[in-house]
C-alpha cells in the first residue's frame, strides 16, 4: 500500500516525530466540528519547512493524502483526514522569528498561536488584531481566512498578512509576497493561499502586519427595544465613519445566558450592542459620545461606557464566553454555530428569518453577531441525540439558504471544510467554481492536499 | 490569417464599434509609458459583458491576442498590444450601476473613471478613497493593483474591492466575491484577478467599498533639516497609530520645482512632509497636534496646519502637480518615474542610495514618496534623446535593484507591464514565478490575454 511506503520512508526523516499511536491519531481525527471523525494513518510533527518539503515530495510520489493540523479549533472539519494518510501537525513550528518595531511587522511560524503572539508582542508595545475568539494558530487562521471581532477597524487575516512561505503539493517551497506593505508585481499568491484550507499548499511561515497598542481603549454596552433598532444604529455608526474597533450584537436569549454565566450586574436581557473604541483618551471619549447619540436616536437605552481595564475586560470576557454561557443555559444539549454573512442592509431581515426558522424547528438558539460587517452566528442548541443533531444540521442549512438568498455568503469566518461544501456552487456559481477547480488541478494535480474539503467530489 | 478571421466575424457583432482606423489604432498603441508603441490590428468598443464574452470566445478560437484598454494612463506599457490583435477599449462601459448607502458599497462598469465616480458619489455624502493621481478607470486600477496617496488609512484597490465580474480567456463570464464584506468560502478569485494586468481575464464590473465623506479634513506641511529626520518622523507617527489619511514626502528638488510651478508662498525648498487628516473637527485637530509634536522632535520646522478648503486644496494640488512642476523646471527633458517600495525602516537608506545613483548618472531627478508605506518615485529628467532615454532606463534599473536588495519590490503601484518584467524573477524567486506561470497556463492555455506582459517570454 502506498501510504505504508510513505510512512516507512518518512520514519527515516522524522524518527519518533512520526506517530502511529492510537490516542495521538484520535486527537488528529477531528477539530471542534460535529462532523464524523476519521483517523489519519500517521501523525507527523515537523520542525522545519524543509522537513515538510521532503514529506510532501514523498506524499506526492506515493499519492498519500496530507491534512494540516494546528490548534484543532476548526468548526467545519478542515483538519479531519477524510481519506486517511498523514496528519501534518504544525504545533512544533511555533517560533516567533522576527518583530520589526519600525516597520510594524513580524514573522512567525505557522504553529504560533494568537495568544502566544500577543503575549510576546506586549513588551514591544504592539499587538496583532485579528481575534477569532479561539486560541488558534496563525497558520490555521491564514488557511481558513479567519477574522473575528476586530474586523471593522483592522480587517481580516487577509488584510494583515504581507507574505507567506508555503510548501506546494510536490514539495516545492514557495515564498509569496514579502515584507513591503504593498506590491504591484505579479499574481497575488498570498491571497490565493489565504482561505485555501490546505488544499493548495501547506503554509509554514507568515509575515504579519502589527499595530501599536492604542493609548486608550474604551468599552460600552447598550440595550435596545428592538433588534432592528440595534442594527439601524450600527448602520448609521458605520456611515458616520466612527472608527469603532469592535461592534457586536447579542440577542435577548444570549444576553440572558451571559448575564447568568458571567454574572453581569445591572444589565437587562434585551437586544444589545457591545462596543470597543481604540485611540487617544480624547478620541475614545469622542467616539463613545458620538456612538451614544446615535444609539439614543434608535431607541438605545442606558449606554454604559467604561475605560477601566477591569470593567472592559469583564464585558468582553462575557462576549468571548457567550458560547459557554449558552451551553450552560442548556445542559445536556449539543451546540452548532452557523456562520452566515449578509450585506448589513439585509441583516435585520436575515435575523428575523433565522429566528423564524429556529422557532419552526422547535430547537433553541442564541444569536451573536459581528454586526459591523453583517456576519452573525446562530448558536443552535439541540437535544444531544442523533435525531437532534440531524435537526440542527437541517436548521443550519436553512439559515445558510436564507443568507444566500439575501446576497450573502455561507461562511463569514469559519470556512467551508466539509460542512459548507454543498453551498459553494450556489454562492459562487458554475464559472467561479470551475475556475477554482482548474487552479486546484494545476497546483495539486494528484489531489493529495486535504482531499474531501472545499469541493464536493 | 487568423486575426483577419476574428476581425471579420467580430465586425458582425460590433459593426462600426470595431475600428481599423489608423488614428484610432495609434491612440491604442501605447499608454503614458516610454516603451515603444505597437499598433493593434483592430480596436473594439464593447458595451456589455456579453459582447466581450462573444469576442473572447472568438479570439480564443482563432488564437487572437486581446489587450484591454481603459484611460490609457498606464506607465509600464500594459495597454500596448505587443503582438497586435485586438485592443479592447472599455471606455464605453462607464455606467455606475448601483450605490448602496446603507452598505457603503457600489457597483461600476470597468470604464468608469475615478473622478467620474467621486463626482457622482458626492451627492450621497460618499467617496471612493483610492487615488493614484491620474483619472484612470476603475477597471484599470483593479488590473494593475493601483493605490496612491490614501493607502495608509484606506488601503489599496485590493482592500476596497468586494467582487468582480470578468470574462476569462475562452469567453466564460465569471462572478467573483460578492456584496458581503468578507467571506471564508473558496479561493480568493477577486484578489487573483486584481493585479493580473489583463493576463487572466478582462474585468468588466467591480463591486466597491465606499466611505462617508469625513466631517472634517485638515492638511499640514512641515519642512525638515534632513531627509532622515522626515522619514524618522513618519515612522514614529505610524507607530503611534495616528490615523493619518495621507502622508507624503517631497524632496528639496521637487519642492523647488513645485514652489515655482504652483506658486506656494512662504514655503522653503527643503525635505518636506505633507499630511492630510480625516475625522471629526476635534479629532483632526488632535491628530495634527500629535503629528506636529513628533515632527518637532525630529527637527521639523514650521508645521503649518490648514482646514480651509482652499488652502488644503492648493497644497494637495501642488502635490498632484509635482510631475508637471518637475517637467516645467526642466524644459526639453523627458521624464521617467521609478516606483520602488521598501520596508519603511530601509526608506532613508533607499533614498540615499537612489540619490547617489542619480548623481553618478549625471541626470537630474525629483523624488516624491507615499512614505507611509515606503513607496517612492524618483522622477528622472533626462535629455530628450535616445541616448538620454537609455541612460534614464539604466538608472531606473539600478534603483529597482537597490530596492530589491533592501527587501523591497520593483513596483509599489505602477505594475509590471513590459517595463518591470525582468525583475519578477528576482523579486519573487523561481518557485513563485513558476506558480504564477502554472496559473496562467491553466486559465489561459492559448496565451491570448495580454501576451508579452508580466512574464519574460
Amino acid at each position: 500500500m502506498e501510504t505504508a511506503t510513505t510512512i516507512d520512508t518518512a520514519r527515516q526523516i522524522f524518527g519518533d516525530r512520526l506517530s502511529l499511536n492510537g490516542a495521538i491519531r484520535e486527537t488528529h481525527a477531528h477539530g471542534e466540528a460535529n462532523a464524523a471523525a476519521t483517523l489519519p494513518d500517521a501523525v507527523v510533527f515537523p520542525q522545519t519547512t524543509d522537513e515538510i518539503s521532503q514529506l510532501l515530495a514523498l506524499c506526492h510520489e506515493n499519492r498519500t493524502p496530507v491534512t494540516a493540523f494546528g490548534a484543532g479549533t476548526s468548526l467545519e472539519g478542515h483538519v479531519t483526514p477524510v481519506s486517511g494518510g498523514i496528519s501534518l501537525d504544525l504545533t512544533r513550528m511555533n517560533r516567533i522569528l522576527a518583530v520589526n518595531d519600525s516597520d510594524l511587522d513580524g514573522r512567525v511560524e505557522a504553529g504560533v498561536t494568537r495568544k502566544q503572539l500577543n503575549f510576546f508582542l506586549r513588551d514591544h508595545g504592539l499587538f496583532f488584531p485579528v481575534d477569532p475568539g479561539a486560541d488558534c494558530t496563525i497558520g490555521g487562521m491564514c488557511a481558513t481566512r479567519a477574522s473575528g471581532t476586530n474586523v471593522v477597524r483592522y480587517g481580516t487575516i487577509r488584510e494583515n498578512v504581507l507574505g507567506l512561505r508555503a510548501v506546494l503539493a510536490d514539495g516545492t517551497i514557495v515564498d509569496t509576497g514579502g515584507r513591503v506593505r504593498k506590491s504591484a508585481t505579479g499574481y497575488d499568491l498570498t491571497r490565493l493561499l489565504i482561505g485555501s484550507e490546505g488544499t493548495l499548499g501547506i503554509i509554514t511561515e507568515i509575515q504579519l502586519r502589527l499595530y501599536g497598542i492604542p493609548e486608550a481603549i474604551g468599552a460600552a454596552v447598550c440595550g435596545f427595544g428592538s433588534e432592528r433598532g440595534a442594527i439601524d444604529a450600527v448602520i448609521e455608526i458605520m456611515q458616520t465613519g466612527i472608527p469603532v474597533a469592535r461592534i457586536e450584537f447579542v440577542d435577548t436569549d444570549q444576553m440572558e445566558a451571559s448575564i447568568a454565566y458571567s454574572k453581569l450586574d445591572n444589565i437587562v436581557a434585551q437586544p444589545t450592542l457591545l462596543f470597543e473604541f481604540h485611540g487617544t483618551e480624547r478620541s475614545v471619549a469622542e467616539q463613545a459620545t458620538m456612538a451614544e447619540a446615535i444609539t439614543v436616536s434608535y431607541g438605545g437605552r442606558g449606554f454604559a461606557f467604561a475605560t477601566e481595564t477591569e470593567a472592559r475586560n469583564k464585558l468582553w470576557q462575557a462576549r468571548h464566553d457567550a458560547y459557554w454561557a449558552a451551553r450552560a443555559a442548556f445542559p445536556g444539549h449539543g451546540a452548532l454555530a452557523t456562520d452566515t454573512i449578509v450585506p448589513i442592509s439585509r441583516l435585520a431581515e436575515a435575523l428575523e428569518q433565522a429566528r423564524g426558522s429556529v422557532t419552526k424547528s422547535g430547537l433553541r438558539a442564541c444569536i451573536v453577531g459581528h454586526v459591523g460587517d453583517g456576519n452573525f452566528h446562530v448558536l443552535i442548541l439541540y437535544p444531544d441525540t442523533p435525531e437532534g443533531a440531524a435537526r440542527s444540521w437541517a436548521l443550519d442549512r436553512e439559515i445558510v439558504g436564507q443568507a444566500l438568498d439575501l446576497g450573502g455568503a455561507a461562511s463569514g469566518e469559519h470556512g467551508v471544510g466539509i460542512g459548507k461544501r454543498e453551498f459553494l456552487l450556489r454562492e459562487h456559481g458554475v464559472a467561479a467554481l470551475a475556475m477554482m477547480r482548474n487552479i486546484k488541478s494545476a497546483l495539486d494535480p494528484r489531489g493529495i492536499l486535504n482531499p474531501g474539503k472545499l469541493f464536493v467530489d
